[in-house]
């Protein structure tokens, strides 16, 4: 380590450096510029590089001393990074991050994330992280350390790119009670979804032209299946509800059961579906647990989140007090990520010169988490029954023996099919997850019902 | 003063009292409560003192210490308050600002709201207000007696009630740079024109509606004529450009002259009226420079603002690295505008716990606020001209030689009429405010022109 390193480290952690200035020949005193260490230099973190440079001036002004970038993390120097200075490149991770005031973390993936982090801890240095598959995984791990050590963690970025949902969650609802939280966090999947509503593409179709425009990976997996998803809502559960919900927790389902019809069909109910992450406090059982799911869902045409387009981002919020709450913006991409990025990196440069502590990890409530099939929701079954009087009777029997009590029905005739098919569209009133599932099973073993052709929950109403 | 005045009054402030404990007889040490006085007891005060108390265990975990209510200050004690303990009422408000940590403003009204919050800081508290008109007439003057004082002001419920919108544009954002605010701040015009929309009713049929809900005063005219959101304007304004600017800054015109038919003519080319306040960075006039207005505009029916519905509030911010973000929610009522103000409450009390400082007032920016006719937008002018051919050229002709340039127009005759009379609606390209006014004046005075009907903005395409 050298001279620099060892002047800060003395420094007890938290303590303000307000007082601490540079010699300077003039005999003006010139703040000690804080030191920020980049981990990861791809699409993120070369936008990160590029604010802390361009608006240094501002960003000065908001911290009270200014920001400079000690060092940029990199798997490979010989890879041109536009707009970074070359000389600044190190592939020696582990010794960059003990020479740091705030470290931060844009390479993803869960190691060698972890281990830098808990260093650069260690070592005293504040944290900034966009790295949602690790606090999902393990952020209590993290939390618990920064915590003992006396510094910051953020993580705006982790959670819906540039949409500030962390603070106001953490912050701005610390007074109030969070009873649900509906998030579409996923933009890949929100772009696929929205083109298959809006150009009656089929799911293939859409990931194809979501790849082609770069909204989705070669490998759309972590995206379609709503692993992306699951991470986030294991995030905003934990936030919300004061409780540690890790990604094991979270029920799971992708998009790559929908199909076109679904979505036509849905638009014909005034509906539209979406791939929602769901965190909300259940208290129905008795004892108040919390429940964390990602399916995709029918949400109501007048519903806020109905309007989000494209690859955008929404985070839907209902407290007690405040009621309902909508964050709307960009989910993703360079500079939007790297916008929430630097905010966060303002925070907890500001602590480091006035002192103070952003929010620690607050899991006091520490609720169960429930089953996904104590979930209770609405539900719209999409049915193929042979086309006679009587088919209806049957199945609303059915579903009256199980106790799923039915808000709607539609029936359609297929014009001209000589099997003499009808589709029959069930809309429950709100049923667990384990009951729906029974009467679906038993709906479909009658003669009359040729298949189910889909099960879809209905959300947001 | 009393003796745990004194106490308190000794402790420096902006140090941290975490390790102040009471005496206390099993030995355990039992942090010391944090001091609470609320101003006002109205909608919002008796939902500030309700959360207060029905959140204190979580309030305690969030904060680190237990919040403790000391005192409510009310203009008559014989008035009953439902749910707040009448041993705490006090008319000597002057006296109660004196012992506590954290002073909560929500009496209203420049005088003696602002007398109050100055002795309160004097005394060394942090305060949390939700007064927009203090703050949009006189907010500095109270932001540099907490710098200088080193203590906190939150105001996250003066501006779009539950709505975190002040907390992001200061902290979220703080590493990026704010291009555009576009709010519906004002509830009441909100409903009001919301109804024009989808009832067809007349302004002054759906203010008395608003009027019989309780989402218009008796005398509504704070509301409709643009008062109320011009003070939230100039608030978002200071906040998004680090300048100060103050309501008298602000081009405001209310919603007195939208009629129905404008409502009409707006939905038949595919937008919806709505009053925004409107904070833009303006640097077309070579040097940069703040536009701050409040009017009612025809926003896109597929613009994000444009589905905010009923007395809902939007704010939509339009960022460099961000993109656009958009915050949706309750902008009024007591219980969401308590959420706000408790998790400033809970900010403040958490610096007097852990030390530390919320964010200081910003202006180190200091544009110049630009006159209204300066403001660059599209405009939509709807005239009653004779029904003769030539006509549209001739108008034509003379927005061309003041040089507005023509998106659309869509000339509709009225059937039957035998004055032949037929409307003529143009749609022009961006144009400032001057131009667009000098050529409306010339087209006025045009012998086949009867009438220019409404001359609205277009904003946010």
């Amino acid at each position: 380590m050298g001279a620099a390193v060892d002047t800060v480290g003395a420094t007890p952690v938290g303590t303000p450096i307000l007082g601490r200035v540079s010699p300077c020949p003039g005999g003006v005193p010139v703040p000690v510029p804080l030191r920020v260490a980049l981990l990861g230099c791809g699409v993120v973190g070369t936008q990160v590089a590029r604010l802390l440079t361009e608006q240094a001036d501002e960003l000065r002004q908001r911290v009270g001393a200014p920001l400079e970038l000690v060092g940029v993390a990199v798997r490979r120097l010989d890879v041109p990074r536009e707009g970074v200075d070359a000389s600044l490149l190190t592939t020696d991770a582990e010794e960059l991050v003990t020479r740091a005031d705030v470290v931060v973390e844009v390479m993803g993936g869960i190691e060698p994330a972890r281990s830098l982090l808990l260093r650069a801890i260690e070592h005293g240095a504040s944290v900034v992280t966009a790295n949602k598959a690790l606090l999902a995984a393990d952020g209590p791990s993290i939390y618990a350390a920064a915590d003992e050590r006396g510094v910051d963690v953020y993580f705006e970025a982790a959670v819906a790119g540039a949409i500030p949902i962390v603070r106001p969650v953490r912050e701005s609802l610390a007074g109030d009670h969070v009873r649900r939280v509906l998030g579409i966090v996923n933009g890949t999947t929100n772009y696929v979804l929205d083109r298959m509503a809006s150009e009656g593409l089929e799911l293939e179709q859409a990931v194809e032209e979501a790849q082609s425009l770069g909204y989705a990976e070669a490998d759309p997996t972590a995206d379609v299946e709503g692993y992306d998803a699951a991470a986030k809502a294991a995030i905003l559960a934990s936030l919300a509800f004061h409780t540690r919900v890790s990604i094991d927790d979270v029920a799971r389902e992708g998009i790559t059961g929908v199909t076109a019809d679904d979505v036509r069909w849905a638009a014909s109910t005034g509906h539209v579906v979406k791939l929602l992450a769901i965190a909300e406090r259940n208290d129905d059982a008795g004892s108040p647990g919390v429940q964390v799911r990602v399916h995709p869902a029918l949400v109501p045409a007048d519903h806020p989140l109905a309007g989000v387009r494209g690859a955008y981002n929404a985070v839907f919020v209902e407290a007690e007090a405040a009621g309902q709450l909508m964050f709307y913006g960009r989910g993703a991409g360079g500079a939007p990520t790297a916008s929430a990025v630097l905010g966060d990196v303002v925070s907890a440069a500001r602590h480091r010169v006035l002192g103070g502590r952003g929010p620690v990890e607050s899991s006091y409530a520490d609720l169960p988490v429930l089953p996904p099939q104590a979930a209770v929701t609405r539900f719209q079954v999409r049915l193929e029954v042979v086309d006679r009087p009587g088919v209806l009777a049957q199945v609303a029997a059915t579903l009256a023996r199980h106790e799923v009590s039915i808000e709607a029905v539609r029936q359609v005739s297929t014009v001209d099919d000589p099997a003499s098919t009808a589709h029959l569209l069930i809309t429950t009133h709100a049923a667990t997850e384990g009951a729906l599932r029974a009467t679906v099973e038993a709906v479909a073993e009658l003669d009359v019902v040729k298949d189910v052709v889909s099960v879809l929950r209905v959300e947001g109403s």
